[in-house]
């Protein structure tokens, strides 16, 4: 069987999802190939000097492109933006740097916007909720209502749009899938209810609906 | 006296200073000029009604661009993007996606790595060390090791190099200036020294070096 363009080192994690919700979009869009490696995290194989020589930092995903002589891509936005650039031509999940600027510059906004926020506060919130060896009511109260707080900014956008950028009710993109994975496991992390995020609620119910979103989250 | 193209909205934080420090450096490059309005965090007007339409995010800094229909661009790695493409047309503080495609991804992974790491890491070990009602040693220790953790990941990519992103020794650019102010006030984040990093000890010292460098922090 012939490797496919594609490698990555990935796991079931929000993040992980992040990539192969994407690539599963592109699979079903373009036809693209890839192949995933699963990297056990709770047994640190990201840790191993063969995978730093990948990713210095020692986490998961990470992208190689077989087809661009193996070049490397870590941190889970900048696969997004890379194989946007590379696999989606026709920019059916995003925008053109040159053309549409100004989508583009709105798409980096709210990527960063999660990128900062939504992951690593939520991530806090998991980690004094479920993994810290003390609980720390302090410290579990302050991640859990920070994420609800970003919660209600991504609602104040979501208003009277359908995603994150893009002109009018906005465009599906990677936006949208850079964030929506950790918005999916919000009872995890201690909020059990989105209810009081009625657009965010209707937003990743939208996306749920999505025949390559429901692949990427098997993978 | 007439209006400045760029208007930014900022305080004197690490994320205030990563737009200046390049604001400065394109007003010394290209002569651009840009208005400075101070918002003091400290009393929450970037929570008032009319900082929330700007960003819904109520965070400095904030650009708008008089000169492009007052476009509005919030979180500080996509404000250093946005003038990157607008204001830096000679590319000498980043690289043209499409002529330099595996710089441009490197400079992202080193913004995000920065954006979902260093950034928001030290930013909880400065509150657990500081603004935090009460002391909690796990809390503090977390951050501030993770903080070094991450330190470490820039002194392995700093090994043999001058900047983090571009060829052979690496061009100084945003990938730098994004990450910089955090790591120049470790003292005050609980790192004491970081004689442990001897690679990212001369490369802020390099940078502290530039007029621009210095004069963003001043602003």
């Amino acid at each position: 069987m012939s490797e496919a363009p594609l490698l990555l080192y990935t796991f079931h994690t929000p993040n992980g999802y992040k990539v192969t919700i994407f690539l599963e979009e592109l699979k079903a869009a373009y036809g693209l190939q890839y192949d995933v490696e699963q990297i056990d995290i709770s047994t640190n194989i990201q840790k191993e000097p063969w995978f730093i020589k990948l990713n210095p930092n020692g986490r998961i995903p990470v992208l190689v492109d077989r087809s661009r002589n193996n070049f490397v891509v870590f941190e889970t936005a900048a696969i997004l933006l890379y194989l946007q650039q590379f696999y989606d031509k026709e920019n059916k999940f995003g925008f053109d740097k040159e053309k549409e600027p100004n989508d583009y510059s709105e798409t980096l906004q709210w990527i960063f916007f999660a990128h900062g926020g939504v992951g690593p506060m939520q991530g806090q919130a998991n980690h004094f909720g479920r993994y810290a060896p003390e609980k720390i009511p302090y410290a579990i109260n302050r991640y859990v209502e920070e994420t609800k707080r970003l919660y209600g900014v991504l609602n104040i956008r979501l208003q009277d749009r359908d995603w994150l950028a893009g002109p009018g009710r906005g465009k599906y993109s990677i936006a949208d899938i850079n964030v929506l994975p950790w918005v999916r496991i919000h009872a995890y992390s201690g909020i059990e209810s989105i209810d009081d995020f009625p657009n965010v609620k209707r937003w990743l119910a939208r996306a749920a609906e999505r025949p390559a979103f429901q692949a990427g989250i098997k993978v």
